[in-house]
Order: C-alpha cells, then sequence, then structure tokens
C-alpha cells in the first residue's frame, strides 16, 4: 500500500485519521496546513507545513513522500489572500481559490482536493483511510436509550434527513417530541450550547436529562469530505445540553477515539448509538 | 358588536390588538395575566389583572363586560402553579392545567381558550378581532428586495414551509442561497441574534448587508392563535444580524404597527414583504 498524504486542516479529525492509518500499518505523510493546524500533533508524523496558497509545494510534497491517495480533512479556516504565502501555481490558481472560499469551507476544500486529482493524485475518504473511525452499529458505552429517548431519536432522524435533503444541516435536538434546535451553518456545538437557554419546561436538567442529539450526513454531501463527526467534546456538550444522548447514522458517520468517547459517555451517563436509517 | 374579551399575555401583540379592536369602533375588555403582562398599557382599558389560576373569576369578568367573543394572545410563561393565586375553578382544573403546560406554551393557551369556551365563549383569532394587523401583500416601506434577495427569500419559504410541515418551526435566514440559521424553539429574536456570530464570509456585514428572515404559519398550528408576528424590534434585529429584509407570508402573519415598521425599514434601509406562497 502506498503512503496517505494527509492534507491537515484544524480540529481533531486530521489527528484520528493520521493515528489509525498508521495504526492500520500505512505510512502517512501529513501536510499541516498554516495557520489551521495549531497544535504539534504532526510532530509525531513525517510532515511539512504549507500554506493552502502553495499547491505546487504540496504536490511536491506529496509526490516525494511517495504518496498516491490523497485526503484532506479538518477545519479550513477563509485564508486571509493578501497574508498567504504563494507559490507559482497558487498565484496562478488564486482567483478560483478566492472565488471557492466565497462560497464557505466545503468550496475550498473540494477546491484544493481537485487541484490534487488533476495533479494525478487519487481523493480518498476518512471512511477509506480510517475505516476504524466510521460509526458502526449499536450503543458505545454501557448506556443504551429508552422507550422516550428512541422516540425522540425516530423524529430526530426524520427532521435531520428531511433538512439534509434541503442542505440545511446535519444535526438536530429533539426533546419529548418538540424539536428544541435544528442545526444550521452554526455547527453542532453551537446548536447544543443554546439548548440550555431554552426555557426549563422543554427541555432537560441537570437533575434529570431528557432529549437526544441526532446527526446524519446530509443527502446532498459527499462522504468523501463531510461526513458528521462526534468526538469527546460533543459527548460533553450534549451533557452540558441536559440530553439523555447522541444518535448517528451507522457506517455514515465519524467517531473520534471510539474508547474514549465510550468512557465519556458512560462517565456522564449518556448513550451514544449508531442506527442505520 | 359585542365587547371583544381580550385575555392578554406579555409582548406587544395584546395592545396592538386591543388598540387595533378599539380603532375599528369596538369594546375592549382586558383581562390581564398576573406576572405576563409587565407593563401599563391595559390601564387605558377597561381591565382586570387576574392570575391564570382564577378561570372562574376570568369568566365573571369577561360576562360582566358584555364579552361574547374572546381572544387570548400574547406570551405567557409556564406559571409557577405551587404561587399562583387560584379559585374553586382553578383548584379543579389545576392538574390538567399543569399537564397542558408541561407540553409548552401552546398547549396552556390552548388550555385557558378551551375553558372559555366551555362556558360559551366564542374564541377568535387575531386576524378577526384585529384585521388590521394582517400582513398584506407587497412591500411595506420604500425598499424593495433584489434579484438576490428574491431568491434567497424563495429558497427561505422552501425551508420554512418543510419545516413547518415537520413542526419545528415558523423562521429562517438564508443568506446567498446557503440556510445561515433555523428557528426551532429558541423563537425568531434569538435566531437572529446568532447570525453575527456566523464567519463573516457566510453572511452581510454592517457595510454590505445580505440575506433575508422568511417567517411563515406552520401548516401544523392554528392561525387561532399562532401566526408569525413582525414588529419594530424584528426590523432591528434583522437589521442587527445584516440582513436585506424580511419577507412575510401574505393573509397568514401578522404586522405590528404597520406605519412604524415601514419608518424603521426605511431608515434601516431594509425591505419588508409580504408575498402569498
Amino acid at each position: 500500500m502506498t503512503a496517505l498524504g494527509l492534507i491537515a486542516g484544524g480540529g481533531a479529525l486530521p489527528r484520528a485519521v493520521a493515528q489509525a492509518a498508521r495504526a492500520s500499518g500505512r505510512d502517512v505523510f501529513v501536510v499541516a496546513l498554516i495557520g489551521s493546524v495549531t497544535d504539534d500533533w504532526v510532530q509525531s508524523f513525517p510532515h511539512e507545513y504549507l500554506s493552502p496558497g502553495e499547491p505546487g509545494r504540496v504536490i511536491k510534497a506529496l509526490t516525494g513522500a511517495g504518496a498516491r491517495e490523497v485526503l484532506l480533512c479538518g477545519r479550513v479556516d477563509r485564508p486571509r489572500f493578501n497574508e498567504m504565502k504563494l507559490d507559482a501555481k497558487g498565484v496562478l490558481l488564486l482567483p478560483r481559490a478566492i472565488a471557492a472560499a466565497k462560497q464557505g469551507d466545503d468550496a475550498l476544500l473540494r477546491f484544493i482536493v481537485g487541484i490534487c486529482e488533476d495533479a494525478g493524485f487519487t481523493a480518498v475518504s476518512v471512511a477509506q483511510a480510517a475505516p476504524a473511525l466510521v460509526c458502526g452499529e449499536g450503543v458505545l458505552g454501557k448506556v443504551s436509550p429508552g422507550d422516550d429517548d428512541r422516540a425522540d431519536i425516530a423524529t430526530a432522524f426524520r427532521i435531520v434527513r428531511a433538512l439534509g435533503a434541503l442542505d440545511v444541516g446535519q444535526g438536530a435536538v429533539v426533546c419529548d417530541g418538540l424539536v428544541l434546535a435544528v442545526e444550521a451553518a452554526e455547527g453542532t456545538d453551537a446548536m447544543l450550547g443554546r439548548v440550555p437557554s431554552l426555557r426549563e419546561s422543554l427541555r432537560g436538567t441537570a437533575a434529570k436529562p431528557r432529549g437526544v442529539l441526532a446527526k446524519a450526513l446530509k443527502s446532498t454531501q459527499d462522504a468523501k469530505t463531510d461526513m458528521p463527526v462526534v468526538g469527546v467534546e460533543t459527548v460533553r456538550n450534549a451533557h452540558a445540553a441536559h440530553l439523555s444522548g447522541i444518535a448517528l447514522e451507522a457506517g455514515k458517520s465519524l467517531v473520534l477515539d471510539r474508547a474514549a468517547v465510550a468512557a465519556e459517555a458512560d462517565r456522564l451517563g449518556l448513550f451514544v448509538i449508531g442506527m442505520t436509517l
């Protein structure tokens, strides 16, 4: 198997992918995007720090590392194009990059992946590069959803799928049949963060958690770049929102550090469950 | 025409209804719900302050005022049942009131209206009691939506209708085709309040407003109690969210103080438009 070329943005996903790929016996070369990768996990992998404005050097680095497959993942904040390091190819591509960035993260990521594909690399998904991260079916820890939770899960998945078909978002919070919050551009953590500010009669409390977070792949999304992700932080945020647990679409969502997620869910008394829709 | 019996909760709607009904030549008697009505507008109408726990006295007051039609509107916070004044009928009905309150505002309001109907009153809608408040077709002020805005309005109404069919919410914010925020239990103002915290590339700015708020009646809602409402505050909040304007479902939403809304929209450069869906 050839080396995996991992173009890493911010957040916990790139590290988890790199570790899972290495654990499966594969060589990994990391291109750490300057400004997006802010911690030092890349030190434990062969790597190079490069700017998103240096596609020529990115391609050269990946080629030099013997990578044939490439995966871009993690959060890439909109670059400050006027401050960004540019190589010759970057100067040429800059107008298209700026146009892509204006359409949001997803478009910018697809643009960068497209450059690699044009250079002959094969773009792979997280599920292909690190299948161990893909959420399976069943509960992750020791806590299982009750009957009320299962009813809320069914409602929440129905909402999320309808929203996904409209390209709105990946997540929703439902409590006793009432839709408390729907995720649009703000992201899952911000959505969970506003639940405690709702009227107490509608939601759970620290003493009596109620309601579920469900996440599923948008039908308009590409599983290569956009799978919903859950990690230890998500479990903590769901707990802070006084929820009973988290439901994920099995096979189409990712769990970062399954053991840690299961342990945190057990410690906080939440369920985390993968379900086939 | 008999007097209108207005059971008033909090917020700006009850006052607007009372004033519009009086302006149309009708007598109005106000039952101001203790704990919900916090300003003194009721002083300019015949009125009585009563607790939601005193349905016997509410019915007696309405009867004494010669009201045959009754309208409950405004925000009714979940009462603290253990601190609430109760009359004999209230004691009898308390268990059902508590059960209704647990299902949220709407259920509690419907419960109170139901008690009045059981006592022989006719429940009327805001549109019936104060037709002047119903949003018509066309722009309210001098600003009209541009082509980009019209595309966003169409998307936003599509989202809101889909959400409404799922009983999720009444509102959505769309900017350049991207759904920035969807209203669930938090309400329109809270939804607008989080737009400025989104990444700047996705939304409007003070210098260049973009995007629209659309509101429409949920298909699961009863037009008698639940029409979407827009007032001067909504215009200010939409402006603070750097939006271009607001679109409402004509005939099925309410505008509080049309002249003030139009003036504020003109002053801030936003459009407010009623459209038939």
